[in-house]
């Protein structure tokens, strides 16, 4: 027969077994704590009109997109779960309640290059508050203790969510002066870390025309232990930056009674996130050992989420993790716990005689008390079933034979002890139950013990 | 601002938010119980090279794929999951441990004529038992016990699984003279339910010159209360017709000891499905009370997963759900379970006092007690905030007034019956699990009481 090639294609994370349970873990992770803020899970089509999706139009994005026709259907993949829950929520305002508070965790499309660690197919997992006309300040506060409590729940322990505030941003920028070159200020401050504050001056100065005195400022007060204390100084000079600094207070305010403690959290003045979309409290989460990767969690507030589909004002507040990158990251970087279980069974039970039916008995109990069980009926040596348990990490082998039937048992062994009990099938599925909580302690991410 | 009109495709599920719970609580389910049975869960691309995809070649299938180009590369959208399944196992043969027993819930797309419970993107919930140049028969008897535990799962009792085997059919016709007329005989006495037998009998002698008695045997045969005691008749003149019995017989005796009940499963002599993939257990499973909408689960055994990748044969088992569809036929058949919790929130925090600290505590140590807590501290009226509650279906409410604070306590009422207590956050967490555990006991699926 003819034959083609198999392949999948550059761009697109297709994994082995084992890590897809360990992303499958991630994923269900973030799903319970999403849900433990009252955020309802979403799911909406991969495909859209694409006068839809584009209705804002497009820029770099719409370069990336996937669109075709089928049929007279102009089409597009979707590229982030913000354009489709902006088309929910106008398209079933009436069905809605607000504040509507959701997440969804699925698949976007984005015909990048190519290239290592970038992919034209990933996942995800957002979450977003949406207020009708109105949306109180707490939702702002709320979101790093989603962020902390999930990448906690994960396993993280070394990162620092930071935020700053654009009102706050905007209103300095005006009081300065600046207000006309924003953007430009606002991007070349981003490389304050990467680039150091002399080199920023300079381009402040050169290239952008920002007087010597002012570039001071503005870098005296990035530099500040206690940005906010410094901030102190500007207030009531501007209403723009004082309401920024009464938001970005309320935030700081909050983060202990909301669990976040004080080491995962901080105000960073640089950070500003997209230029025409935020307009309160901005957020990114950064790995303090890898900040190279960037941040793995950011969003902020917005004023308008559904602006080109309907009159109604809906202010919203969300945050996104791009979870196929992030997971890529940690696989690279030794972050994933393969301590954990990924085997597909519990246990292997190993029928030994030519009668099955005790074997699928055992089976069908075992699975009746919740517990995960493979049968191996296969024409091969008992070695090579041991074999198989063991290339799968499956942790517990039960074997029937002649002399267990007889006496109503089964053998269970720990196939990581090597230890062999003879048990009735009730002591079996307490015994690998007990077994199986232990290994099942533990969270996906494991940081690496490294020398700091 | 110049708007569009938001809309969803035609074709496309997009649900309401507690409607999307309901669907995902099956989801997990069916998650759940697969991995029972020792399976792994498997995500791969929803894009594929066309070439790759399309490697079998098309018929009806090929017209409905969403096909496109993105620069120079031509894609495809799945349209199943098997096709990917062979794929991805043909790629990674050498990094699969045989038998592989994969799940898959996922999306796929069929570019169908648009109708009323007809969909265009759709999720199918497969499994599959791949081996590696063999598979032994108690796969084959495996696979209704999975059918069977997955829809009690869910919450439906009157189904029933119809298994036949295709050697026994092939087997049949050749001792019959039929061999030529195989797949006109199939699709004829297909319609024995729908039609009648002399309608059947009529077709098999007028349209395909089938002599009359051998029309009358296997009509008689279809016809048996017990279609395996009658072709015993048939014993011994046909080596694939005995093979067929042989396995069939094996399916059947071991159905008790996987826990399948009698009157859930039935040999069906019928049943056929694809006529030219499966090669020998066939699967279709209907439920009772409405036999029109047809197969809710089908599926059956094959000799080769991937001839179209690799030389490597690999004979398989695997059954598919169609959910997106099942979904629909049971919302408007009224099986949806409503009285299960589809709230975002277990509880609904109301702050009272203007320091929002005491409530945000509150908030945080519920979900520290894995409870689904949400702050309402937007500038509404009391009232309005627990009508807030009302319409998502949130079961409790949290009151923190002046006296609450100073005590240490919070009221919680229960919005169902409006019975409210003062207690501390621990008495609160413990009320809430008791309250939620009642309210959790029940499956997805709920059959409507109906005369019978």
């Amino acid at each position: 027969m003819a034959q083609m090639k198999p392949r999948t294609l550059s761009g697109f994370m297709e994994l082995l077994p084992a890590r897809q349970v360990q992303f499958d873990r991630m994923v269900q992770l973030l799903r319970e704590t999403y849900a433990l803020y009252g955020f309802t899970p979403l799911d909406t089509p991969l495909i859209e009109a694409s006068e839809v999706l584009l209705a804002k139009g497009g820029g770099e994005t719409e370069k990336q997109i996937y669109r075709f026709s089928k049929g007279d259907a102009d089409l597009s993949l979707r590229f982030d779960l913000t354009v489709p829950l902006a088309k929910y929520v106008a398209l079933h305002q009436n069905d809605l309640t607000f504040p509507f508070r959701r997440f969804q965790i699925g698949k976007v499309y984005r015909g990048e290059r190519a290239q290592r660690g970038r992919f034209r197919e990933f996942y995800q997992a957002d979450i977003d508050v949406i207020g009708d006309g109105a949306l109180d300040i707490s939702n702002e506060a709320e979101i790093p203790a989603i962020i902390y409590r999930a990448f906690s729940a994960l396993g993280l322990r070394r990162f620092k969510i930071r935020v700053n505030n654009r009102k706050l941003l905007n209103g300095l920028f005006a009081l300065l002066g600046l207000e006309d070159r924003a953007a430009e200020v606002l991007r070349t401050v981003d490389k304050l870390e990467k680039i150091g504050p002399d080199k920023v001056r300079a381009i402040l100065t050169d290239d952008f025309a920002v007087p010597g005195e002012t570039a001071g400022r503005l870098l005296d007060l990035l530099a500040s232990p206690d940005p906010m204390a410094a901030l102190d100084a500007f207030r009531g000079q501007n209403a723009l930056l004082d309401q920024g600094l009464e938001e970005l207070g309320t935030v700081v305010r909050h983060m202990a009674a909301f669990g976040v403690p004080e080491d995962h959290f901080m105000v960073d003045l640089t950070i500003a996130r997209g230029l025409d979309y935020y307009t309160g409290t901005v957020y990114e989460t950064v790995m303090l050992d890898h900040p190279e990767i960037g941040s793995i969690c950011s969003g902020g507030r917005y004023d308008n989420l559904a602006e080109y589909y309907t009159d109604k004002k809906l202010p919203g507040v969300g945050i996104s993790i791009g979870l196929t990158r992030l997971f890529f990251v940690l696989e690279d970087q030794g972050y994933l716990n393969d301590s954990l279980i990924t085997a597909p069974a519990d246990v292997l039970i190993l029928p030994m005689t030519g009668d099955l039916g005790p074997a699928i008995q055992l089976a069908t109990a075992l699975r009746d008390a919740g517990i995960r069980a493979q049968l191996h009926c296969e024409q091969k040596k008992f070695k090579q079933k041991l074999s198989y348990a063991g290339k799968l990490g499956i942790p517990y082998a039960a074997f029937l034979g002649e002399d267990e039937i007889a006496q109503g048992k089964v053998s269970i062994k720990d196939l990581c002890s090597g230890q062999q009990q003879s048990c009735t099938p009730d002591e079996a599925a307490a015994l690998l139950r007990a077994g199986l909580a232990g290994r099942a302690a533990g969270t996906p991410i494991r940081e690496p013990e490294v020398q700091r």
